[in-house]
């Protein structure tokens, strides 16, 4: 009984995170697409709705140290709670790049936009894929899929540098549009963090798991 | 005896906590110093070193599973031993924005300086102050001095937006030298968000101290 309402707990807490990463993915693909349209309307209610994924983080920590105080977990059980107390907040940081990404589309404004020569959306698609199957194998406990995730990341690095390259060459060669490049420069920046954050939480679920460190990157 | 063992145990987590703050504040010094001099092996060395920095991270997570497992702590004890999960993996990541100046350090080379157009060493400065000083109030419990952390953050945020204009303009004057400014404006970006890990550290030790959730942000 007392193990069978541990585990509801634990399902309950595991949920959060879960609802906590949807609603990341959704800000994130949410300021790509007021970035690819330039719709500052769309930014800034990415911006708005960032609080309510702060209010999950606060929400899981919060939870996680009662269940800790309340069940004393230890082995296993303690290193799954750890974890969730660590990976939402990478999740948190995530959607905190999903508002910057915002906040670039706003200094943007209404250039015309190169983001066309870029592979940034592509980036963030990997990136987005990233963080769906890094949640799947903390949910099944599937050490093959989170080692797969950092895999992924050497997808994203390389995009990384390409983005560089094309988007430091424009500078040069439009010193008129200055702004807009270098917001795609920090852009180009926020989804290589985003995918390293996602590789941390890779990380999380192998310790987790295995109950041993893991270097995914 | 048993809760003299607790605070021993405590106390040396908290020791590990402080090395890795030392170490930190080292590896940022050092990385501005190659910046300013444009020393490439001291860049060199930031970068090597890291691994100790991260190594120590991962000390202090296993041995705090390892004191929850053991100890079974409760309330402020809990919170203290979660606080230092948090803040361990915030000191990380500032370790990592020293590398990364590092980084940026190596791909400027030895180009003539603009960094002097800049407040970027001051700006690091107060971050330091400002880690030094998180570190203070944990140990010493004191509230006061975590706020005072928040509030220089703003300090922090007004020198990056100063500098973010010297080096947008610097870049639409000289775009033949791209590549500096564009390094300079990631260092701008990395010491800003080393002020927002720290300020995150003095949310968490306000935590610790009064069991309630502030935003010092």
């Amino acid at each position: 009984m007392i193990r069978e309402n541990f585990e509801k707990n634990m399902l309950e807490l595991q949920n959060k995170m879960g609802e906590m990463v949807n609603m990341t993915v959704i800000a994130m693909e949410k300021a790509f697409k007021a970035l690819q349209e330039q719709d500052m309307v769309l930014a800034l209610a990415v911006i708005e709705e960032d609080s309510y994924i702060d209010e999950l983080e606060n929400e899981i920590n919060q939870m996680a140290i009662w269940l800790m105080a309340k069940e004393q977990p230890v082995a296993r059980d303690l290193r799954r709670i750890v974890s969730m107390i660590k990976m939402s907040s990478d999740i948190e940081r995530i959607a905190d790049f999903a508002v910057n990404t915002a906040k670039a589309t706003i200094r943007i404004s209404k250039a015309e936009t190169i983001l066309a020569k870029t592979s940034l959306v592509e980036m963030k698609n990997v990136s987005m894929d990233m963080l769906k199957k890094s949640m799947t194998a903390f949910i099944e406990e599937d050490i093959a899929l989170a080692k797969a995730v950092g895999e992924l990341d050497d997808m994203v690095d390389e995009k990384n540098h390409q983005n560089y390259v094309v988007l430091t060459e424009y500078l040069q060669e439009n010193p008129h549009d200055t702004e807009q490049a270098v917001q795609l420069l920090f852009i180009n920046r926020f989804v290589e963090r985003t995918a390293d954050h996602i590789t941390n939480m890779a990380e999380s679920t192998a310790y987790f798991i295995k109950g041993q460190l893991f270097d995914l990157n």
